[in-house]
């Protein structure tokens, strides 16, 4: 019989859940939801359940993975919080899913997990070495090194988002001045678009017509797309802080590969070169500076789970 | 009859080598010499040669360790050059040993090899992850990831120096500008107290009595331990550049400790102190910052190659 592996991805604003089997490389059921505005754990929890049964029709899972939008104590099963849904202060994930199904349970943070996907499934295999960049509305990090997540001693490392790029620059959430966040993620980008059309009321951008209505990264990358030069520069800043991160990150570890997910990372391939200029700009000469764009996409956290699945299921 | 282990460092201006026994924690015998000005490859290999007969006294090692001060291709045991001392270019050092005793020989560059002394026998013992910074004429560092040296994809993983403290500071010998190098080393540490001397000509300090002579760091260590306030702010700031450096290192990796070696590192308490200070302040808070000083002093190199040297023998 085969041995059916669980993946599940809370992803703050959605909810995924996917079977698959120990060697297969395609899903057997997956299933997604949006959630709805201002929802909570609770809804979550009970949301996720019901994905979870249907897509299992009665199958028990040999091992349960998963991957949480939020800070994870690794060791424990914990989740800490969310920073985008209320009500996940301190539960334990891993044993509420172990008790569901008695099966074994893995529980890590959706950096950690997607870093994880990619190396085994994605744009990182064959490499001994991979640093994952998560560029969407803010910006995370996870590293693989020897074949392994680096969790880092309190289970927080790789987050590349907060290493200052300029230590005059705006105030970031975590209360500092100018972190690659502030200049790099979806939030940034959509913000620096906002300032950057009041400031010069007479540029001519594409940009402009969207100011009425919400201004996203996913627009500036479209306007950029289609030849907005207004809409490429504030890219290429972005892509320049980004760059510069993790042209740090290369100085200090000189991983074998960079992979780069999230939504901003789909911003084209002008963006892609200007972040690999400035992270080569940012290093040392004998250092390798390999950047590509994910080969998973919004998939990488459930085949990372797939893959934390498949570590305790063989044992 | 015991397994000796031979332990070599080749360090720039002085030679070291050690005899220990596979569970011994002190040496057996220990030779060094400072090497003469301009000396070059050729005249290091014939005395430290000499010095590994003498304390060996026929003795055959089991296995040979050796840390070397400049960049090594630890796979293929490659010296690749040395910044101080002419004539290291590609030189398959581990071979030359190996067939000089027979025995199974390990070489790497002396932040990796210092990184692993105070794991295993100083600062850093009991510890699943650690970053090592060298702090001397140049900044260097070395990681260890559970429990062995993390070498990153091109054998230069650790290059904390050359990570950016400030883009429009002054240029480093890496071809950018601002790195922490030129901040917080040694030559900088000089460098700036004579700048500032020339700068602030009424300014009271120890240190002038200095500027006839070689202004170096330890002077102005010196002059801070003696409550020269001058050479103290000079201090500080070299400390801040450091501090921000490893504060943006534990940001990426988050490992369990610090350990500060090298000459600068025994500036005293108020330089640990800032260090300590301006690193907490370029982290996340639930990050820890536990910065130590180096437990071996100019001997980490040497207790390293003995670790080097211990993982072969038991082959």
């Amino acid at each position: 019989m085969p041995r059916f592996l669980l993946a599940l991805d809370y992803g703050g604003t959605k909810l995924s859940a996917a079977l698959t089997t120990a060697h297969a490389r395609e899903w057997l059921a997956l299933e997604r939801i949006i959630s709805p505005p201002e929802h909570n754990a609770q809804y979550e929890q009970r949301a996720m359940l019901k994905l979870a049964r249907k897509i299992l029709n009665g199958k028990i899972p040999a091992a349960i993975g998963i991957s949480f939008g939020g800070p994870v104590d690794f060791a424990r099963g914990l989740v800490l919080l969310s920073h985008h849904v209320a009500g996940w202060e301190n539960i334990f994930l891993r044993d509420q899913w172990r008790a569901e199904f008695g099966a074994p349970v893995e529980i890590d943070n959706d950096a950690n997990v997607a870093a994880l996907g990619e190396f085994k499934f994605g744009a990182g295999r064959a490499c001994a070495s991979l640093l994952y960049v998560t560029v969407s509305t803010g910006v995370g990090g996870g590293w693989i090194v020897d074949g392994k997540i680096l969790r880092g001693a309190d289970g927080v490392a790789g987050e590349i988002g907060h290493t200052i790029f300029d230590p005059n620059g705006p105030l970031c959430i975590c209360g500092r001045r100018g972190c690659v966040e502030v200049f790099a993620s979806g939030r940034a980008i959509a913000r620096i678009a906002r300032e950057r059309l009041i400031a010069h009321p007479r540029a001519e951008s594409r940009v402009r017509e969207l100011i009425a209505a919400e201004i996203t990264a996913q627009a500036v990358a479209r306007a950029a797309q289609d030849g907005d030069e207004f809409a490429q520069s504030i890219l290429d800043d972005a892509a320049r802080a980004l760059g510069f991160g993790i042209g740090t990150a290369i100085t200090l570890l000189n991983p074998e590969r960079v992979v780069i997910g999230g939504g901003v990372s789909k911003a084209g391939e002008k963006y892609f070169a200007a972040v690999r200029v400035a992270a080569r700009a940012n290093c040392l000469p004998q250092m390798r500076v390999e950047i590509v764009p994910a080969a998973l996409g919004d998939d990488a956290p459930l085949w990372g789970a797939v893959a934390l699945a498949q570590e305790i299921a063989q044992k």
